[in-house]
């Protein structure tokens, strides 16, 4: 795969590279790696997005480790690109200027959990299901979710979301507080544990989102919720995707706490019958989970259910036991591999892309992105996270075949243009990375990208923190 | 009342300042006053901070008229004060470098409505009564209810929350975008109407809270939610603080949805008794208030009587016919006017400070905060949003009385050291203005000052927007 991105800033000088992986190197031994495979793996990107590897990659085990490679670098004006688990889908790690790659995946030590208070204190590179994992015992969770199972760090830093979001809000409403390394190794810490603050400027959340531009993230102060008393799945199948997004927008208003509701668009809910061997009706489906006491459950379960049917819903089913739960969001787990299962081949690529719009529009730009991959011949089933008016696009190609690759890149612009006209964003949770500065000016107008070019500036003068990523050249 | 700011900006040539307020007659006719009572009024604020008016004032009708009173000012290098309802506490409105003060009380356009996606377009000037006055017929309301009836201008630019914020969040959980006027007159849109995105920098959160120093809010697009469907109230007496903030911690962390939960301190239920003729017992009350269906209030509301009872709560009363629920918040509802009663006298001050903590902290800094106020013989009734663990000090001073008001801020420096202590902030809704700049460092270090410094300056180089507030002096 591979589209030309035109955001390249200058690589450094040939000797202050060298000098600075010289000093990395004494500093660091065998945990700097300059290996081919190595450096490509972490430049690793899902999107149609060229490869563009880092120089080198340093294995952080600590925060002094991130401090002395951000000063290393800074004094030979070489790139930092912070490293979670590579799960970003528009080029966020990719190094197109070179520099180094930090690696903080064995910095995943949970370093405190205040239960009473609901929350948590971090390194950067733990995993939200290790968290998961971590806080079990104590009846605790940490409920976004955004699939794959990425580091808290790469969360924060891509302002991350997923099924979850509805009920218990994005990386935005989750993180109370962060260090980050600042160019000049010292930290900033950007907030308390208070619950909330109105104590200057909004540091924590500049930082979330920022996709490591303006300082790497060290450590994350993040909100926990109590595992919920009772949980339920429930499914309905509806014959048009404007019965399901209607459904969702009366359960919204009435205010239906649901902890997740998702749409499957007839085409996906096809290709989960062939890969789960499953008999759903194929047209589109919502997936809902509650969350609450058991007489909480039951009553939400009860007035969507009555929604559901006032919009030409079909069976409302839902259950309590776990395996049953299972097996009734089987078609949505599996979502992403009954894609790939689609079209099988070596040259066969699943391009995950997202926009966001106000809910009310959801139908209409369901429907009209369905009618333009009609229009082109593409292949490309839609989920979403419908309760917040978000959804993805998995556009199978083959990279082998230029024309559809073509129209593969023509339908991504036209999604982000329709998502736009509506009022809505052309990412609501995979970030800007190098694939999608085009679109930020047509959304914000030129005013809020000199503002973003003013902040990187501030924070940023040397240039040096994942250069090439979110704000587009001047 | 006075205390003694040190950060004071200089103040504009006088020539310099003539030909602003030269131009801006010329433009604004009879909406540009420099009467002194009206400018007395602008500088307007409820804390022990000195008085300092504006040089004129500017009654704003539409966004051309902040455009244009923008550019005059920085074209002479004068400063510019947004102001709302003057209900800020902490000298936000004031003008130590003298300046323009734009009134937007006349720009209380609600200019659209999106029921469907709970959301909708207001000019500054709104205020929060006028809002949920003009959603009630469609079934919405806006929750964040500070108290005042300020405009959500001024909210957002503070960062408010108050008494719902436990449930529905703050202000920066409420505002989806911004419309911000630049030190050129040029206007920055920081957001659409999707309900989440990750498409670059946190624009809108890095105004939120900003008070007018980085830009002046010119429109705000704010979410709203549906008016539940029944609202139940409830209160309970406890022996201790400790016993009520343990009920708070076991609710919160069982997720009982409570929409308020209030904690009156023994000195607080006393005032409001004397002053409302209740007969409540004088010991720490909570006050709740829950929000949702009825089986579901019903189930929130016992549910928490039992946690109550475990923590050594007495009766629990609690009823949802909305003239038992007045008459059950009587004693919050009538909280400042009781403080005014306790000790009348023209010369008697109440001085409103808050400070927030982690929950976990909040019994052991309340009681602290009660001890401090007996060692000191002062008088400071206590209320808190103590889902938050936000408590505010209402501190009852004769200005007249030097050696009083100097134990007064004693009593104030030391409330915000303690909440430090304790991981907490030094204002959990009032915002720094001029008053709680010295506590910035403390907080979050210098480097957190640095950060906030040099996000100032590149968004607002010539120091024309709110000069004085927020950021320490160099």
């Amino acid at each position: 795969m591979g589209t030309t991105i035109t955001n390249n800033p200058p690589r450094p000088a040939p000797k202050a590279l060298a000098s600075a992986l010289e000093q990395l190197a004494a500093r660091f031994g065998n945990r700097l790696i300059t290996s081919q495979a190595v450096r490509e793996q972490h430049g690793h990107t899902t999107t149609w997005i060229v490869n563009q590897p880092p120089d080198g990659v340093v294995m952080a085990q600590e925060t002094a480790d991130i401090q002395d490679v951000v000063r290393i670098c800074a004094k030979n004006g070489v790139p930092v690109i912070p490293f979670g688990t590579g799960t970003s889908l528009e080029g966020q790690v990719n190094a197109p200027a070179g520099g180094i790659s930090i690696d903080l995946r064995d910095m995943n030590k949970v370093l405190a959990v205040h239960a009473e208070d609901l929350d948590c204190v971090i390194q950067p590179g733990v995993t939200r299901k290790a968290l998961n994992e971590h806080l079990r015992d104590q009846g605790l969770f940490f409920p976004i979710d955004p699939g794959a199972d990425a580091s808290l760090g790469g969360m924060a830093s891509t302002r991350a979301s997923g099924t979850n979001a509805v009920r218990y809000g994005t990386m935005r409403d989750s993180v109370l507080a962060l260090k980050v390394v600042r160019g000049d190794g010292e930290i900033i810490t950007t907030g308390t544990r208070a619950k909330k603050s109105s104590a200057g400027y909004d540091l924590t959340h500049l930082f979330v989102g920022a996709e490591g531009t303006l300082g790497i993230i060290s450590e994350l102060t993040i909100r926990l919720r109590g595992i919920p008393e009772t949980i339920a799945a429930a499914a309905v199948s509806f014959e048009t995707v404007h019965g399901a997004c209607q459904a969702v927008i009366l359960a919204i208003q009435t205010g239906i706490p649901v902890a997740r509701i998702e749409l499957l668009n007839a085409a996906q809910v096809k290709a989960c019958n062939s890969y789960s061997k499953l008999t759903l009706p194929e047209t589109p489906l919502l997936l809902m989970e509650f969350h609450g006491s058991e007489i909480e459950v039951d009553a939400q379960s009860k007035a969507f259910g009555e929604i559901a049917k006032d919009c030409g819903g079909g069976d409302f089913s839902w259950t309590t036991k776990p395996e049953d739960r299972t097996k009734l969001w089987q078609a949505r787990h599996d979502a992403y591999w009954s894609v790939k299962a689609l079209r099988p081949g070596d040259s066969i690529g699943v391009v995950a892309t997202d926009v966001c719009v106000p809910i009310s529009r959801l139908a209409d730009c369901v429907s009209e992105t369905e009618e333009d991959l009609k229009r082109l011949n593409l292949l490309s089933p839609i989920v979403g996270h419908v309760g917040d008016g978000n959804f993805h696009c998995s556009l199978v190609c083959d990279t082998n075949d230029a024309a559809e690759m073509a129209r593969g890149e023509e339908f991504m612009h036209r999604l982000v243009e329709r998502a736009q006209a509506m009022d809505g964003t052309c990412t609501g949770e995979h970030g800007i990375g190098q694939g999608k500065q085009k679109y930020l000016k047509a959304e914000l107008g030129p005013e809020a990208i000199d503002a973003m070019r003013a902040l990187k500036k501030a924070l940023d003068p040397q240039n040096i923190f994942n250069p090439g990523k979110i704000v587009p050249e001047a």
